[in-house]
């Protein structure tokens, strides 16, 4: 009889903010883009959700819920200061260990994605009333499966050219806007041994999470993003695995170590 | 008649503490280990060399050295603590808009380089007497020009994978060790518009920084890191390049920016 | 009630000459190489394993094999010039259209790797009395599943760097040989929609198809391999999907396609 | 005194058939568009050219011609069947040796680009009224220096993805179509010892050639793409580095060899 594998736990992270501030995201999203990110991806067996909220103790982040967390999606905009240090040296942790990250939309700008990219992550936007066509450019791609050759979203927030992130790992979307500019919206990295994709649609005031191609990306990438290992960065044994020369005196101040 | 194009002007940085303490080190490299590196690329026509160290006031990075600095170098090992975080955020930026930048051996696990490859950096390592040969996987990259297949280190100390890095834009080095151990000696990475190259030998107490191939790669790659532009962080016009559809709603809350 | 995914449908490919000529490798591979590599496959319930070798018609490799094959093993090296190309042209459109392929040992130069790799594939070797030890780079990829840090083959055949080969997608091997030598020895690619994996180790006259660790990371290839994608090569709609400039003249003249 | 580095010897290739067939093509290129690039190359004092054709005999590409070549850019379209497969199979030769290779437009179908990148090189396309803006996603490169943040060709053909493509070495240019769709216009691929550089514009019916930041690509990439080396594939030495182990029989049948 086959054995089931086991659920990827995900948490759903978001800052929860737009929403009691702004009445038409609080429409578009009752409970919070979070919730409303949570409740696609509860619909698949395969998952085990759980949110989590930027005004929440430890931001929600708790030693207990990371061990927990196989993947963690985030989606945040307004209070990216406001994410303490401690938190995001924790998550940083956690993802160089095998944890996979979904960094979501605005969150190109959070300290955690700065943090594992090492760039300026900056990029040019518009809040107007582009259309965006997001083009798939590597459709064999785990994150890819169930699309088309591309997809639209009616209206968006554009984010434009040149985006300050390192060469991806794998380039998966590109994003046409009418208002004429590009953007490689859809990437992944490797980061220690985790797992990180970042995926551009987002912006609070429209109702992108609820586009169907939008929702299966999202999914896609949850379950390519868990890598199923968790290593703790400790070297291999470094006493010689093979002879070395015999020379005393460099013998006797031989030392080893892993930093 | 053909113009002289400016000469790259180069900064070596140098922790100059083993050299202190240790006669060993002091035997070697008597004036400090970055007076030796200096010395190599004075004899190139096409650099303007100067040093820096720890323990000048801000470690000799001033804003002024820094506005004159094409590509930097950087050894450090007992201090990286040391170094202050306000001198890595400048050189950090410095590198996003288009410093070159040059890290050696025992600098993979100091501040500048861990911030720009948001990794744990990490690596294990043996003080002993290994011999390192050096393959080169990348004969045609500009940073290999003048060598071999390989060369060899005759004793230099062990640094062994897991090497915890990105993905490197180009590989160009793999060692081989005597003891066992391989490691991806020599790797390229695009941070913003600044170009970045690791390279591993160099422990203090072996002549290494006297080894002419590895004196030809530190030249090679200083000519590789110059990129010869200096592009702040703003961004291209954000108005549409492209009608929009019409839509006054959105157009009264339409706004724009680059971040 | 969860539904069973089908199965991968696996063709174990070799060349199968080696067993017929050399007592030696017989005596190891009393089947043939592909019947070991089919064998350790088998024991998995989601492969369904079938095997062809250069001697049956059309090398085994019929439309009627390759359309129920989801990933191809291949392992060759006396015979490479006896392919015949017409199969390889099939094969590598096989490929393109995201079939995954699984190239072992000599298969490194075999007509349909070096079609796919544009590259002179070319490398070192040497048939002696090395231990090969593979350092795994990349312990977060799927492909490195259940391994640690590395693992040992008491005798294999040496390659050596430099290895021909475009810049892998994934490094994810690196071997260490006893006679002084480094090499890539696992590493992918995706060619059109097709994943491909290359791994070193494999010389006919040594048992390592027996190995344990060898048998988990063909085992793990398989399963990376395999994409769930077949896509003809078909582009999308090429009328403008966006509103052009009139201009009668030039739409007159105005043709669209696919190439 | 400085001596002057040896000048980059370029040879600019065409089919130069539209120009015969097409008096709007010989309109805007009246010694045809090899003549136009050739002109462009001419002006810079570091380059020393010459053009070849195809229907030159060799299509003008002899050893003499070829052993005299740094950089090779090739524009065809029309008859990508008529160029000799023993020509294609002496410039991949040359290139795999360290010749440059700059790929023009529909040079993506040509039989040396698709023999070079073992890929599909597939696209999707429509000549028609659409504008072409081409963003700059590698301003750090030395292919984009002199450029913006990106530039605009009024009119072009549009090529759309899925480009079929292995993933660039290095993405340099992503560009934009009025008709919704976008592009991978400039990546880079190193073979062999050859650096490859794939640039997208250059309609034969639109006056691209003649555009100055088009010109500016092409020369910067022509430098780019100048490696150096010339490096024929011939492997190191492989009698062992390093001691191996002593056994009788196998160090009898111990063989060596490059492939």
């Amino acid at each position: 009889m086959p054995t089931t594998p086991p659920k990827i736990r995900v948490t759903v992270w978001s800052e929860f903010r737009h929403e009691k501030l702004n009445p038409k995201v609080a429409a578009l999203y009752p409970q919070g883009m979070h919730q409303a990110i949570a409740a696609v991806l509860a619909q698949h067996a395969d998952f085990a959700v759980r949110t989590a909220t930027l005004d929440e103790p430890e931001h929600g982040l708790t030693d207990a819920v990371l061990d927990q967390t196989d993947v963690l999606t985030w989606w945040g905009h307004l209070a990216h200061g406001e994410v303490s240090d401690a938190v995001v040296a924790k998550v940083r942790a956690r993802v160089l260990e095998g944890m996979g990250l979904i960094v979501l939309h605005s969150g190109h700008f959070s300290k955690i994605f700065k943090a594992l990219m090492g760039d300026t992550c900056s990029l040019s936007w518009r809040e107007s009333t582009d259309k965006e066509r997001l083009w798939v450019v590597n459709r064999a791609h785990p994150i890819a499966q169930g699309l088309g050759a591309y997809f639209e979203i009616p209206i968006e927030e554009m984010y434009g050219e040149p985006f300050g992130i390192p060469t991806p790992d794998e380039l998966i979307f590109i994003s046409w806007f009418t208002g004429g500019e590009v953007f490689r919206s859809g990437a992944t990295w490797r980061r220690g041994h985790g797992n990180i994709f970042y995926f551009r649609p987002g912006h609070e005031t429209y109702p992108t999470y609820h586009h169907p191609q939008v929702q299966q990306v999202i999914v896609n990438s949850v379950r390519w993003a868990h890598s199923g290992v968790r290593i703790k960065d400790a070297g291999p044994n470094l006493l010689p695995l093979e002879p070395l020369p015999v020379d005393p005196e460099a013998a006797a101040r031989s030392t080893v170590g892993h930093r």
